[in-house]
């Protein structure tokens, strides 16, 4: 996949957050991209996010959901719109609710592979729903309700 | 509070969670305790949680729900046995499903407080609703549903 990662195209003010921001140091770093109608990311944890021994930390995973379905909703906004994305103004969003199952226990040491599916796209209100497969199983089901973000969260 | 928080009458085995685990040295260390019938825990995110600039990241805020809950569960396990907590068998708890209601933007810089009610208590599953507030504000709401840890996440 040789496009840009959703989270390269957000503007620097937007590019802090821990878990997809390009500017956050300490951070999680992850990219999703288009694959089709749906949308993909993979990372491997490290070593320290670890729940019970052997298997992924659960507020992990929920935070992988979290960052893979907020660029999720920024990224259908953007097509929806029939615009670049990163093009002004920006298509931004943040999470009003996040739900998880953790249906099996995740394991350690292998990557991980996030899906996106655009449930409902509606004026400023994107639902995302995500799955995450080890081994090429789903462990993990998601869904996200990600809003654009509020006036009172902008810095531009 | 001078009780033991719940997370450190865990056996070492369990004892190596991201979120709470005494024994993992990257992690973010929660302390739960009881006050009264509810349950609660103080922490300050490190600077580099943020999300949206000036604001928490909405992953560590699911993460603190996640361990607040699953230390709740366990606690609340322990005081229905009428068995001091830590005592074998051990009741320890993981997460089989998450949801967060992030009502309000929560600040960085401020220390946060979780709070824990038991919403259900059955048979080998706890329902534990957890709010976060800052500045005495309640801004993001939780629940979480806890089972015991299945055979196949044992390494006891």
């Amino acid at each position: 996949m040789t496009q840009d990662a959703f989270q390269d195209t957000y503007p620097d003010q937007y590019s802090h957050c821990y878990g997809c921001g390009r500017l956050n140091e300490e951070g999680l770093h992850l990219k999703s991209r288009w694959d089709g109608d749906e949308t993909v990311a993979i990372i491997e944890p490290r070593p320290y996010f670890t729940g019970i021994p052997e298997f992924v930390y659960g507020g992990l995973l929920a935070s992988l959901i979290d960052c893979h379905g907020t660029g999720t909703a920024s990224a259908a906004a953007y097509r929806a719109a029939g615009r670049p994305m990163g093009s002004e103004p920006y298509l931004r969003f943040v999470t009003a609710s996040l739900h998880v199952d953790f249906d099996n226990p995740t394991p350690m040491g292998v990557p991980l592979e996030l899906r996106g599916r655009i449930q409902e796209i509606k004026d400023r209100k994107v639902v995302v729903g995500v799955t995450i497969a080890a081994e090429n199983e789903v462990v993990v089901r998601g869904e996200v309700v990600a809003v654009q973000i509020p006036d009172e969260m902008k810095t531009d």
